[in-house]
Formats: structure tokens, C-alpha cells, sequence
């Protein structure tokens, strides 16, 4: 058995580069389809029902290049549209909240967990909602940080502003003693060395990219649609080719990115299923 | 002659409300319709081919809208844009680049005049090519400031980080010695007084949203657009509303923010003119 189609995976920009990076490095036989909404990029500020409406379009456009299986790389988008993908469409829809659940679930001692994410991925009550459902009494404290996503692709990676803006949103999480800390946004991962510092090295950080393809490998397994026979090959769409996106896009994918194609936004909102 | 018709103005968001707030101020009769595409806000760090895209379609909504002129609030847009709109439409439209522009060449003593902008506002060189077709000889130094609109987003108007963000930004304005400084951003003028204080009040601040008010009011009279027996409306139109948006919104606008309409972006995209 072996199934050669793409892997689909969409983001609100090129922060989700970082699960695909994880996606290539645990299933290196798998072709990979991704598409990065870089026109409408942020999600994580915008209302609920906008994002539900975008994630839509994003998924009808992979299902147009043919995928076995939808990722959403974004965590804006898994927190408020992964139910309704999964009950709209019949191929499997993974999102990138509950692969990052089940890991601090298995890392937490003290039952003690910090969640950091966007303003729309904290104020929807996700991560807490699916915490509390796998374990009873478990502690969540969240925290939104608008600022990580600008640092980030400001290049701004470490430095002084970078550590005095962290120790701003991470002191509450210290000071509740959580022993986790699920880091809930694509971009968080290449902050990882100043959250870490500002932590002392004292909580486990669950990077929820490496977790997701995880999920994913297993997901292909149980559903047999792995490819064993053929080479993959990546392919990369966005709404737009913004500044600083070949560098930020390197960034998070770990290599050179080749082949990007830029459709237009007409094209994802008339994309039918 | 009185001409009721509404002003109508554009931004990429809500920050293009703090020209609303001047053209309250200084044309107290005159309707204004706003629209904010808070869908696909920020605009400043995508490419200039996707902003005159986004700035033709919402003009051409705000001609559905019946306005009689159109601003165009939003600096990356003006820059990048508003000579195709000037182009295509009748009627005028006017941007808050030439207002800065102006104002500046009339502070400057020593002609050395700073800019900072979006990138987006910076890369396409619309201001230096502006101020040295007015005057020979200008020196203009540039700098793009990406995290100025998020600091404002977030609500931290002043601090420290908000002023060592700002002492890195504006170091190189310094050292070169400018002594008139245009605030090429809608946001921009929420930092006015760290910005001073950096600068030790020895710096013109040129408020681009002040000047394109008094723009305005010379262009209606021009061509005898003014309104004058009517009371005046004001309708705000956003593509989304998103967390945050009335904070910002109020503080942009300087008073509570009434009558707000969600249009979809179906809508906007297919707006005719």
C-alpha cells in the first residue's frame, strides 16, 4: 500500500514552515503541498468568525491540489476552525493544538501548565477547554503575546528588547509555577533559547511543530496512506511574496525554499470543495 | 454651493482614524465614511503590487458609498498607490505623503529631514523621491520602524521597552543629524512623546494626519466641495472586528467610535467603480 499524494498544509503566513521542517525530517518519503495566506497574514488578531471563514478557503485550495490529509500549521486557526473542518470535509484535518495537549500532559509533574499564543488563540479557550477534557484538575495559565510575532520576523531573535518583552508576558507563568509550557504559535519555536533563559531551564517547552508530525506519522499509518515508492517533492504557494519572506521563510523551514507560486486571493476564496 | 456628500477615506486598519480625528477638528460640517480593511490589516509589510490591489478595491467601495473625494489615510498605501488611483478616478483623491512633505520642507532649517514608515512606506522611496523634486539638495534619511505599530496595538504607548525600541530605531536619525522628523505612519503619532523625548524636543515632529486635514480643507474649497448647511454623519465600515479594535479604535479617533458596519470582503472585492 502506498499512496503518493501530498501532504496539504496551510498557515496564516510562513511561521507554519517550522511544521513543515518537522514534517520533512520525520516522513522524509512524503510530497508536501503548503500554502501560506501571507496577503490576509496576521490570524491571531483578527475575530474568530474571520479566521473560521479563511481556514475554509485554505483547506478548499489544498483539496484542489489533490492532499491525502489537511495540517493546520496554525495554531489561530486550529483553535477556532479545526472542529468545523473535521465536520465539513472527510479527509482527516489535524490541527496543532492537540498533539502539543497530549505532550504536556505526559511532560507535567505537577500538573501545573503554561500556555503562550496569539490574542485570538489565548481568548479562545482552546487549550484550556482540551486540557481540562484529558485530565481532571489540571492547572492552565495562559498568556497571549502580540509582540513575539513582530520580534520574530523583525530578525530580533534574542537581545535585550527581546528578553525585557519576554520576561513581561512569562513572569505571571513563573510566578503560578507552572513546570510546562506548550509553546502555542508557529513562531514561538525560534524564541526558544530567550524563553528558556527567562525560565532558567526549570519548565519543560513543548514545541508543538515536532509534536504535530508525530501525530501526523501516525495518522498516515493507521489510515494507510503512506508513500513508500516514489520521491517527494514540495511545493509552496502563497497569497503574496512580502518583504523579508525568503528570509523569514528560510528561517523557519530550516533550508533553501524552493518553488513558490503566488495565487492570487480570488483564487483561495472561490476555491470549491 | 454646498456639496453634501460624505468625505470618504481608507486605511489598512484603524490607525488611519487619527486623520479622521483632524478632519473632525478642522472640518467640523463635512460627513465622513471610513472604511478600516481590518481583514487584511497590516498593509505595510506586504508587497506593493498586493497594496494597490487592496487600495483599488477600497476606493472603489467608498465610491459606491457616494463619496466626493477620497483620503487615502494610510501611508503604505499613498505610497504606493495613490498615483494609479489619481489615474484611474475622476475624482480626487489625496494620500498623506504630499501634506508630510510639505510641512517638512517649511520646518527644516538645515534640510536634513528624517522619515520613518512601515517597511513597506520605506522600500518604495516615495518620500525621498518627493522631497527632492520639491527642493534640490535635501538630505533624507530613512527608517523603517516594524514594531511601532504593533507596540501601539498593544497598548504600550510608553516604557521601557517602547522607548529602547524606540532608541534603536531612531539612533541613526540621530547620528546623521536631521532636524525635522516625518511621522509616515498612521500609528505613529500615539508615540509622539517618546519619540520627543528621545530626540530632546530638538526635532520638528511633522504629524502627517494634521496636515492632510489641512489638505483637504484647501482642495474642497478649491473645488468647491464644501459643505455647509447640513449637519454632518459619520459612518465607519471595517472588513473585520477584530479583539482590541475599540481600544484602538477610540484612542486613534479621540471619542467613542459610533455606528460601525462589517462588511464582507466579498464585498470589497468586488466593488466596481
Amino acid at each position: 500500500m502506498s499512496d503518493s499524494r501530498p501532504i496539504g498544509v496551510f498557515d496564516s503566513g510562513i511561521g507554519g514552515l517550522t511544521v513543515v521542517r518537522e514534517i520533512m525530517a520525520s516522513l522524509p518519503n512524503e510530497s508536501i503541498v503548503y500554502f501560506g495566506d501571507t496577503a490576509r497574514v496576521p490570524y491571531g488578531t483578527k475575530s474568530a468568525s474571520m479566521v473560521r471563514t479563511f481556514a475554509l478557503q485554505d483547506t478548499r485550495f489544498l483539496l484542489k491540489q489533490n492532499v491525502k490529509i489537511v495540517v493546520v500549521a496554525c495554531h489561530t486557526a486550529s483553535s477556532v476552525a479545526l472542529d468545523q473542518l473535521n465536520g465539513i470535509f472527510s479527509l482527516p484535518v489535524i490541527g496543532v493544538i492537540e498533539p502539543g495537549v497530549e505532550a504536556a500532559l505526559k511532560a507535567t509533574t505537577l500538573n501545573r501548565i503554561g500556555v503562550i499564543g496569539t490574542r485570538g488563540t489565548v481568548l479562545s479557550g482552546t487549550y484550556e477547554k482540551k486540557l481540562a477534557e484529558r485530565r481532571e484538575g489540571v492547572e492552565v495559565v495562559t498568556q497571549a503575546c502580540p509582540l513575539f510575532v513582530p520580534l520574530v520576523e523583525e530578525g530580533w531573535l534574542e537581545g535585550e528588547v527581546t528578553r525585557r518583552v519576554a520576561a513581561i508576558y512569562l513572569q505571571p507563568l513563573l510566578d503560578k509555577k507552572i513546570d510546562t509550557l506548550i509553546m502555542g504559535c508557529t513562531h514561538y519555536p525560534l524564541l526558544k533559547p530567550v524563553i528558556q533563559d527567562f525560565f532558567r531551564g526549570e519548565v519543560h517547552l513543548i514545541d508543538s511543530a515536532e509534536e504535530t508530525a508525530k501525530t501526523i506519522r501516525v495518522r498516515l499509518a493507521q489510515e494507510r496512506l503512506e508513500n513508500r515508492s516514489t520521491l517527494p517533492s514540495h511545493r509552496f504557494f502563497v497569497s503574496d511574496i512580502p518583504h523579508h519572506f525568503l528570509k523569514i521563510g528560510e528561517q523557519c523551514l530550516g533550508r533553501k525554499l524552493e518553488s513558490i507560486t503566488q495565487v492570487t486571493l480570488d483564487v483561495i476564496e472561490s476555491a470549491e470543495g
